[in-house]
Order: C-alpha cells, then sequence, then structure tokens
C-alpha cells in the first residue's frame, strides 16, 4: 500500500521507517511544517533527517501530502480535545478522496466518533484505529474476533506514565512529586504530565472502547466521563493497601453504559497490577470469559506495529 | 456460512448451538457413529437431543456430512496423534472440494502440517485454526497481527488441567496424586489423565505455533518435542521454589528451531503462574515488545468462540 504518513513524533516516525519491511511504501509524509511528497517513493531515512537538522520533515507544503498519491492515510498527530483538530480534517481528507485512514490519534476516534463513522459510510475507504487503544496490545482486535456484541466490558490500565508512578511509589515508599520528577527524567512522563496522570489518555482510550462496544447505539465522548487522576494520591494511601495485600492502580473502565477511570484498590499480585509502564487489559466476554492481554501500551515502534497490522488488514 | 460440524464433543457442541446467533447455519452434524444432514437447515436442538437419547447425532451416515452441501467444515473430533486420523481426511475432503476447514482438532496441524498447507495450496478452500491452540485466547491471531517473522518465540501455560494440578499443589501443599484425583472429581482431569499431565497436549500446541512461526522453512510434529511432563514432580519441588518466590508451571515454547515442554521454576506472582485452569502465552516480537495473553485454554463454549471467529474470517 501507499502511505501518507501525517505527523512525524515517534509513532509516525516508526511507520515511515518500518514500512518498507512490511511491505509498503511511503508516498508522503508531513509535520505541521513540512512534508516531503514523492508518488515514486519518499525516501524516508533523508526526510526524517531533514526533520532532524531542519524540525521539518520537508520543504513541500503540508497540505499537498493530503492532495498526495497514496491508499492509506496515516494519521499520528498529536491527539487534541474537543473538535480533534486538526487529525480530524486528515481523515476526513482521506475518507473524502476515497482512500482509507488508520490512526494513532485518539482525538478524532474518541470526540468525533459519530461523525467519523458517517464519513466512512459516505466512502469507499475504511476508518481503523487499534492503535489507538493500547498500542501493540491487541485490545480492539481481540473484541472484533470475540464480537463486540458479544463483550459486557472492559477494563484494566491503560497508560504507562500513571503506572510507572503509582509502581514506584508502592514499591519504594516514595511520594508522588518524587516519583514524578524521576519519571520526568527517565522520559517517562512529559514535563507538563497532565495528560496522563489526570487520566485524560486512560479516559480517552475507554471513550474509544465504550464507542466500539455501544456500536452506534450510542455515542460517547471525554465529556461523558468520570475521570479522577493520582494527582491527589498520598503515598500513606498506598502503606494502607499494601498492608491488606493490595495495591492501587489507575483503572478505566468501559462498557456500553459509559466510563469510569480513577485509582482503585487491586491485589497486589493479581493481573491488574502490572509494574512499570506495562498496561494491561481485561475483556469480559460471552462464552470466551475474562482474556487478559498485556504489554506495552505505548511507544513509536510498538504503537507502529498495531498501525501496520491495521494497514495490511486493509489490503 | 453454512456449516458441517464434525465431531460432537463439547467443542463441536458449541460450535453447533453458536451458530445461528452467529449469523451461520449448519447444513450437517456428525459424530463417529451418527449425522443428521439437512441442506436447508439442520434442527440442531434436535440433533443434539437425539445424541443424549441415542448415543448419536442423527441417522444418516457420518460419510454423507462429509459430502453435504456446506461452505466451511468445522473439523472439532478428537485429537489423535500420528496420522491424525480421521481428521485430517475430513480437512482433506473439504479442501479437495474447495470448502474451507476450521479445525478445533490439533492432530493435522501438529502432525500433518505440510501435508495440510499443501492441500490448501491446491484448493479454492482455506485452513484455519486458531481455536486449537489456547481456545479463546487470541495467540495465533496475534502473532498473525504482528507478523510470525518478527515473533522470536512463544513461551507459556497451555494445559488447563496440568496448571491446576501444580496450582493445588503449590497453594496447599498436597500431593500429586491427590490433587490429581480431585481434579478427576472436578472434571478438570480425564480418568486416564496421561494426554495433559505428560505435557502432549501442550507439547501439540507448541508444535502449532512452530509451524507457524517456521513458515514453512522447516516442519515440525511431535517427535521433534523435547517434552517432559509433571507426574514425577514431587510436593517437595514445589515448597522448595516457594522459599525462594517462585513456583512451578508446566511451561512450552516454541521458536522456528523447535519446542520444549517440561516443568519450570517461573516467579510466584510473575505473570506465567497463572492460577487453576488458565493458560497464559507471552509472544516476543520484534517492535511490538513482550505481549501477555491470557485466559481460558480449553472448554466448549470458549474453544467454540475461536472457531466463529476463523469462520468470520473467512467470510
Amino acid at each position: 500500500m501507499r502511505l501518507a504518513v501525517i505527523g512525524v513524533g515517534a509513532v509516525g516516525r516508526a511507520v515511515a521507517e518500518f514500512a518498507d519491511s512490511y511491505g509498503h511504501e511511503v508516498t508522503a509524509i508531513a509535520d505541521s511544517t513540512g512534508a516531503t511528497v514523492e508518488s515514486a517513493g519518499v525516501d524516508v531515512s533523508a526526510a526524517l533527517a531533514h526533520k532532524d537538522d531542519t524540525g521539518a520533515v520537508g520543504d513541500d507544503d503540508p497540505a499537498d501530502a493530503l492532495a498526495a498519491d497514496y491508499d492509506v492515510l496515516i494519521e499520528a498527530t498529536p491527539t487534541t480535545l474537543g473538535d480533534a483538530q486538526p487529525g480530524f480534517d486528515h481523515v476526513r481528507a482521506a475518507l473524502e478522496r476515497d482512500r482509507h485512514a488508520v490512526l494513532a490519534n485518539k482525538g478524532p476516534v474518541a470526540e468525533r466518533y459519530g461523525e467519523l463513522r458517517a464519513l466512512e459510510r459516505d466512502s469507499d475507504g475504511s476508518v481503523r484505529f487499534d492503535a489507538a487503544v493500547g498500542g501493540a496490545i491487541p485490545i480492539l482486535p481481540t473484541i472484533r474476533d470475540v464480537g463486540a456484541a458479544r463483550v459486557s466490558g472492559v477494563r484494566g490500565v491503560l497508560n504507562g506514565t500513571a503506572n510507572f508512578v503509582l509502581s514506584r511509589m508502592a514499591a519504594e515508599g516514595l511520594a508522588y512529586d518524587h516519583v514524578l520528577a524521576e519519571a520526568q527524567d527517565l522520559g517517562v512522563a512529559e514535563a507538563d504530565p497532565s495528560f496522563d496522570v489526570e487520566g485524560t489518555d486512560a479516559a480517552l482510550k475507554c471513550v474509544i472502547l465504550a464507542n466500539v462496544l455501544a456500536n452506534g447505539e450510542r455515542e460517547f465522548t471525554l465529556s461523558d466521563a468520570t475521570v479522577e487522576g493520582i494527582r491527589d494520591l498520598p503515598g500513606s494511601a498506598l502503606e494502607l493497601a499494601a498492608e491488606d495485600g493490595r495495591t492501587v492502580r489507575l483503572i478505566g473502565e468501559a462498557t456500553r453504559e459509559g466510563v469510569r477511570v480513577g485509582p482503585r484498590l487491586v491485589p497486589e499480585h493479581g493481573p491488574l497490577a502490572v509494574a512499570g509502564t506495562l498496561n494491561v487489559a481485561q475483556i469480559d466476554a460471552e462464552h470466551a470469559g475474562r482474556l487478559s492481554l498485556s504489554g506495552r501500551g505505548a511507544g513509536g515502534p510498538e504503537t507502529a506495529t498495531a498501525v501496520l497490522a491495521d494497514v495490511g488488514r486493509l489490503g
């Protein structure tokens, strides 16, 4: 397939780098300030070197990438809330041209699910977004396999930064601020960590899951979610939990009735108490029972794997 | 799709019972002594009641089911070793008629993989066998998604009976024979438990995994596997392990170089130390990292879910 990669953060970069080895060709790559468009195939290494040198992935206009010759648009710009722009317009541009769109960006799927599906219905192209929930962990593929209608709910740890902070607080008896600073030093937390530690990121993933489970009968956005983060969690809460053989994790829950995210007590050695930056999802399904899936829920190469699996399904 | 269900144990029964709710129709159902064939659609409840009453699923000849009007043959007869009969011939009959075959039966995939793939190449039908490894746990779908060529190996607990025995021995300090008798009372172990406790069942699943990873470059059968069971494991070994924060699990390992199954020390609270009859598989993949998948690896309804997911992929 010919790919237009929009967004050159860790995920977009990895998709572009891996595309060739998955049998695909990048015909356009764009960030917010530049692009390289080449219908005979972009020299990905050169474009990424250009970005490292100049900050832009090429000298073409980013808008040219949307008009380029491609089969699948890869939407890997940062997740934005509310109108989910500019990601939403990128996906719209692809679908209106009857091209496919594969999203790593959670925004359009969490905030404008109904519109996205409506655009897809009017297009010969399809929308896929497995990479937006849990990176390489096959959460959405597994829900599809067992049938969304047979899944009663999904719960789990869906943000690696918050999980790292809670794991470290529990294991070392350290305070939140201390561990957060450490996580920032390690690059596990961003300079502004609010998206992760306030539960927004986990909630967006759960909103996407709820939208998939509801299958159009209801539509959810972030504003429908009940979200509590870990910022105000005292170390003493973790100590009390440990005395009882339990610990605290930031747990997201999605059903076709709604979304909740917040710190919850879980068994210290149970399947939800994953360590470090790992994520885990438990899918409760009729017949199949409870399936637990864990792995790296973020990261450029990991998430790129899910993007390219989605591209493969379009083939 | 029109289904011919061959084999009416727990899996075949559940597939037949669920087929309608998954949008399929059973046009033939057969066990070793009888069949019901009806191109307008078998009355599944009546056929299963007939089996409960008489021991046979109908008064037709089982051979008639193979010649029936169907799109997908579901091979759910018991796993046999060596020539993998009669399952292999059932699948061959389907492929030679350019029909699809979906296997829950491990035999043909573990013991005659090359022949199976050769028959598939000469047929307009496809062979699928996700249900043969790990029941409802999406082990093979996940390997496909990340790409078999990018998976370095799979390891895990792939037999629930052996895991139940080891879990109980460790948790209660009971001897093997005592726990096995208990498992037999509960229906978790068969009267002759050797297939499970000697590691054969786990080894067959690993052989299938190795065949998938090797992708035709090498072919494995059970005779290539190094297999050790849990029959001779003394309770003292579990006690010693526990003193060190570890426990023992029957671990299967598959790579494209080979297959090993045997009791192994694993961290007591680690992801491989699943409890009771649960199964778990760890897939190590380039880019995606380590993915851990756990759930019910056996059981009629659970495995039927995987069979019907395979049927859905043929649609």
